[in-house]
């Protein structure tokens, strides 16, 4: 069995408007300090695989079959054992 | 500068609707082997501290001011120097 976790997180030619909301409303709590705020998803899946090549194919797979938007947004994932 | 890698779950006695929708997805699209999805949130935070512990309190104040819903969620934390 493995545990895939994958974070999803927008092109960096895309403008991220829920961040730009996040850094403003850090900033009127004064939270002064922050640069730059980018929000993603993330996703913790557990499946079944026989090695841990095919885990990762099966990652991708799903992956980009229905996680993420290809036009605007790319990812990386971690893989484990359980 | 630093850069927080925030991920923000459900705790584990809450129900994870999105998750539940996303499992039965992928197994429509015939990836049987999955067992359990969790969807979360995702941030990368950029901001000014003095040193790496007041860093990690910093995270902690704003993560807990704005960013997840105490009754409902749990966080965790990566912190690096940039």
């Amino acid at each position: 069995m493995y545990l895939a976790k994958i974070y999803v997180t927008y092109k960096q030619s895309i403008l991220d408007p829920q961040g730009e909301v996040i850094k403003s409303a850090l900033h009127r709590l004064d939270y002064q300090t922050v640069e730059r705020v980018n929000q993603g998803k993330y996703f913790e899946i557990m499946f079944a695989a026989d090695n841990e090549s095919a885990a990762a194919a099966e990652v991708k797979a799903f992956t980009e079959a229905l996680l993420i938007n290809h036009n605007t947004e790319t990812y990386r994932f971690e893989l484990a054992e359980v």
